[in-house]
């Protein structure tokens, strides 16, 4: 039976929201959850009918946002330390974190170690786009300043995902460049435009319009340029919305128009909503590591778990270790 | 009497539009019109009741957006070298150009000269937010691999024309960056950080959702993010604005919908369109150059020429050096 440990300490809205999430997900696949944190919080979030399907794992510590990721590696008793070490010993095959991300990516990377070929982990960020499909931004924020070996690997890493994880066919690697011509680009990227040349998915440069207009699978950047995108995307996104109901509230027809845009903006929000699709992989690790946002609701978490059965389901790490052995020379 | 010239030749939909928006400014503010290019296309645009207002400066050769920037340096004849060298010899006071922004960036920097003590020119673009008023993104990408002391000079800039043109009182300036604590950010903006950190509007770092917020006037980044962000928000606006045309059209009160919604697009498309704000200054060049988008309208090009004689008014550029002064040491 597959175990699947969730740290449900570590995030902003407690571990209620994600409980919940984790019992949903439990109705509708076939694993056993392992809860990872204070028993006395958590025991009473499951409810009776599936404490068989459920194990605790009690420990006293949890690393909140306001910690220095650097010091996880000390907290021995957390629950992110706990839950990552249960992963490394193999009585977990996945952990799913809504707690602080440095921290989990830090004690995932030094506790169980990467990937054979691959110099630095990247978080995978699933963005929408405008065919309802996503696209993946690697790397979104694990590792702020890059060689152009490591935005190689995030390629190769990114590619393997969306073709066993979201099922493209073929998904195509573009690197986020400043134009589209191979003369464009920093110093990094244009570097790595000679690495990921040999790949017969790699498309060359794309611009930031394309992350959303499918004309790409996996875009490839360093995680100052990836965070500063999602960041940007988010605050784009809620500003359009803002001036939106603004600007109909203040419209003649304003309370007729509010309840006919309702449902409009609810299949936008379900469209953009990073709780639809769950959280980001943590790729490059020896085993299945997923970071949700800490503002993860129930169904974010529900659907980060999902993706990690599929990661296991899908041998994603035997994949990524293929491709580097065929594509890194 | 001010002389400002357009350089009419370079823009994606022709001399038409520019020469519109050139000639709707003249109706609304005092100069001389300087427009650059193939006489024999723009006399018949020029309306007889502006005659004696319009100077045309005739030369055959134009640089279009297939061209490499590095060739227009020999292209003497070319509509941007002429309007760039009046500018050097002048003739004129200001350049407005809605040609090939590489050209037009390199030979202002090649012919003109740098402000004393800027070692990089950076393009400044207007971004909207939620209060209705303008953010500034410098540089925008005209520098695509920067340095520490680039990104400073780069928000002493944007402070300046914050202040001067776009009448902040105070135009906060953060650094763009993956966190908004100190310790966050690529080795470069880290530098910059402590290079800007004596300056009184210094607000540390930002992230990329604050470009919008109304938390910050002065964004600084380099060129290669500048660009990423400016072509990611775009994205976003024009997914955002699809999908809800989408989702309207197939709704049952889909025709009255998007009845209704049409005033509020239009709105919107106000607040976010660039052509409301014209084009974006080039900014440590010793003259004053602004860049126009090249699918510039002829509103657009009208907004271009009004920050032109605002740059002009203001003496922006004595605003900078004084600046650098101060704050340089």
């Amino acid at each position: 039976m597959m175990r699947i440990a969730v740290d449900a300490m570590g995030g902003d809205f407690g571990a209620s929201p994600l409980v919940e999430g984790a019992i949903s997900a439990l109705k509708e696949k076939n694993f056993t959850l392992v809860l990872v944190g204070n028993e006395e919080v958590l025991r009473p979030l499951v409810p009776s009918s599936f404490a068989n399907r459920v194990q605790i794992v009690h420990c006293d510590d949890v690393i909140t946002m306001d910690d220095l990721a650097t010091s996880a590696i000390k907290r021995k008793n957390s629950s992110i330390y706990v839950a990552i070490d249960m992963l490394k010993n193999k009585s977990v095959d996945a952990v799913v974190s809504a707690g602080h991300s440095g921290a989990t990516m830090s004690l995932a990377t030094l506790r169980i170690g990467r990937l054979s070929g691959i110099s630095r982990p990247a978080i995978c960020t699933l963005m929408p786009r405008i065919d309802g499909n996503k696209s993946l931004v690697v790397d979104a924020g694990a590792n702020v300043d890059c060689k152009a070996e490591n935005l190689f690997e995030f390629g190769i890493m990114g590619h393997e995902y969306a073709c066993s994880i979201l099922k493209y066919q073929n998904a195509r690697i573009g690197i986020l460049s400043n134009g589209e011509e191979e003369c464009k680009g920093n110093e990094i990227s244009k570097n790595a435009f000679m690495y990921l040349k040999s790949h017969p998915s790699f498309i060359g440069n794309i611009e930031g319009n394309n992350i959303f207009d499918a004309s790409v699978e996996v875009i490839v950047c360093d995680g100052f340029v990836g965070n500063i995108v999602l960041k940007t995307s988010e605050g784009v996104a809620d500003s359009i919305v803002y001036l939106l109901k603004t600007y109909i509230k203040s419209s003649p027809l304003g309370t007729f128009g509010s309840l006919f845009l309702k449902s409009v903006f609810s299949k936008l929000k379900k469209q953009i909503d990073y709780a639809e699709y769950g959280g980001a992989p943590l790729l490059g690790i020896d085993g299945n590591v997923i970071i949700c946002h800490g503002k993860s609701n129930s169904k974010a978490m529900k659907n980060a778990i999902f993706q990690a059965i599929a990661s296991i389901e899908n041998n994603i790490n035997d994949r990524i270790l293929s491709a580097l052995a065929k594509y890194k020379s």
